[in-house]
């Protein structure tokens, strides 16, 4: 489902590094990007402005420029947000914002293990979470009263049949390109059989609303949540692509992500109908910001997953397979890799090996 | 915290197998704890029904007469319930009903791992998930409507303080007892700032209002879900008492389930001020119901916790160690852990080493 075939003499690239480490990484997956050379049309970068760090200067974790400046873009790569736990006048997290302002309704994160040289992978893993990524209690509708007993808070969870349609069909979709064709929906309709049971339910309705049996040879299976993230653990082969409502999406990326060495190396896309947004599934790391050994493999991915959603699959295809080398290799990594080298070793090791 | 040091001399155990497996396993906790002889007083067990098979059977999934006879146990164990994934009107999941009915407001889960002989343990865990019981999600006020778009439903996930408060007591007294005395509260507050903002404030509140410092050696810490369960699959051992609220705490104990091998060896208590219910953590499994070769650890287990719950401290030593010989030896061991023995292999082995 590439966003558009239309040929494009120009690809205006969106940045917003954000917090933390999300100033090392992007940077790195610009450098990676611009030396994909004729692969691509002639690319141009914007830097834009979002974060928590923003907010502490400014008042405003997403300025009302940054959003305007993305609709100006083909695309654009997103860093990594601080969230403060303590709630904070006035500040909400400008990714889960961006999200649903530019109705990138699909976080697609592909979790795939590159086993090092001569190493064994006795647990390969190659699967894609294919997380809802607008409503569920993402939409942030809270409340707190007051009872005899003390304060009560309440937050409300929204599934919507088109939201499941649409991330159903995202998720059927890639399902066909992928060898085994193992499709399941994660849901919790055991104790949420309303809620649950609509995201169940629209998901697989998807495959009769769509022409020719056109998903006909997807397998269909299911699991509810919990089980799902104890079988990662333990069988993680047996999943293919799936599918989950936004927060179970959240844990179970998170999960999988556990399983391939380090949050460091998991990509993703944001992607809408008419936008499409990379973002490294790790956080700012402010523990290690600034110190110039951030991964930058999971922010390069996501350059290239963006990359292919756009119809670029030659330019895609290079940067991952560069990545994967670099894995293989296993000689240049960063310390969450158990390495010694630096971002920008890494980062100039991909690029030499584009 | 003992329910009550007052002496029985009589101890009335409601035995409730459920579904699937439940009726292989209970009967084996229930062998476990006569075996048990002079530790604890003499025992009456009273057979009650509850769960989905008797829902089929006879449109009841928890009859008034199972509620009303635990009222005259002093305690109970529960099997396990299968779990239709579609909504039929009229049924209800029995174990979320009893845990609200009984207010049995924590369900407690330790998760320890037992290295077999000669296998090096390279990742132990010792730690004990403290899960809210009552509300969160389980509530279950779910509602659907329609728009122009199609239908949308709604669920409320209720966080009160009171039972915020009371589940991180439990927590902070659990610590009390652990050598490390670390307290990890999981929570997503950096999304749910109103919900499980009020969650983090009212455990943390807790110390405040005990007399006299009584926690102050406890290290208190707190981690997002995600990155918890991250964490916990990379480096479990920096955990040791984690509170969270229900569906937090329901994913996060299947997850440290599978670092220990088997969810066929993680047991629980879900206990109130008044009642304990012990539940192994486990499903109904029924693709192995009927055959012989369910897993009795995790029973014999929530049969020992229920037991120290009561204040039968050497009687549950003495199940716990004879499980942990069991692990130990290797030797017999049901399928799920990789051997062949039986369901009656392992209890008699269990029995044998009391
Ligand atoms: C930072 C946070 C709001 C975000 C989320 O929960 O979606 C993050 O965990 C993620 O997975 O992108
Ligand atoms: C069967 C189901 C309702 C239950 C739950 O979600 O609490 C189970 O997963 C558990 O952990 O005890």
């Amino acid at each position: 489902r590439a966003l558009s075939t239309v040929a494009r003499s120009k690809l205006r690239v969106g940045l917003i590094p954000g917090d933390g480490i999300g100033a090392e990484v992007i940077p790195a997956a610009r450098r990676a990007i611009e030396a994909l050379g004729s692969d691509i049309p002639k690319t141009e970068f914007v830097d834009l402005e979002a974060g928590f760090e923003l907010f502490a200067r400014s008042g405003d974790a997403l300025p009302e420029e940054t959003v305007e400046a993305l609709g100006e873009c083909d695309c654009a790569l997103f860093g990594a947000v601080s969230s403060p736990i303590k709630k904070i006048t006035g500040y909400s997290s400008p990714i889960v914002a961006l999200r649903k302002k530019l109705d990138l309704y699909a976080n697609v994160r592909p979790v795939v293990s590159v086993a090092a040289k001569g190493a064994e992978d006795t647990k390969p893993v190659d699967l894609v979470v294919v997380r809802e990524n607008t409503e569920c209690l993402y939409v942030k509708q809270e409340s707190q009263t007051t009872s005899e007993r003390g304060k009560e808070a309440r937050a409300i969870r929204l599934i919507t049949e088109y939201a499941s349609q649409r991330i159903g069909k995202m998720a059927f979709e890639l399902a066909l390109g992928r060898p085994r064709q193992v499709f399941t929906i994660i849901h919790k309709s055991n104790v949420l059989s309303v809620t649950d049971g609509l995201f169940r339910e629209s998901v697989r309705s998807v495959p009769r609303l769509v022409e020719n049996g056109r998903y006909d040879n997807v397998k269909i299976e299911e699991q509810i949540v919990d089980s799902a993230v104890y079988r990662l653990f333990r069988e993680p082969q047996i999943y293919d692509v799936m599918v989950a409502p936004n927060l179970y999406g959240d844990i179970i990326s998170d999960a999988a992500a556990a399983l391939v060495g380090s949050l460091g190396l998991v990509p993703s896309i944001n992607a809408g109908d008419n936008f499409v947004m990379g973002e490294p599934v790790h956080g700012s790391a402010p523990d290690i910001a600034g110190q110039g050994i951030a991964n930058p493999l999971a922010s390069i991915r996501s350059a290239a997953l963006m990359l292919r959603h756009l119809g670029y699959t030659s330019g895609a295809d290079r940067l991952e397979r560069a990545v994967n080398e670099v894995l293989y290799e296993a000689q240049v990594l960063t310390p969450d890799m158990g390495g010694k080298s630096k971002t920008q070793d890494v980062l100039d090791e991909v690029i030499r090996r584009l």
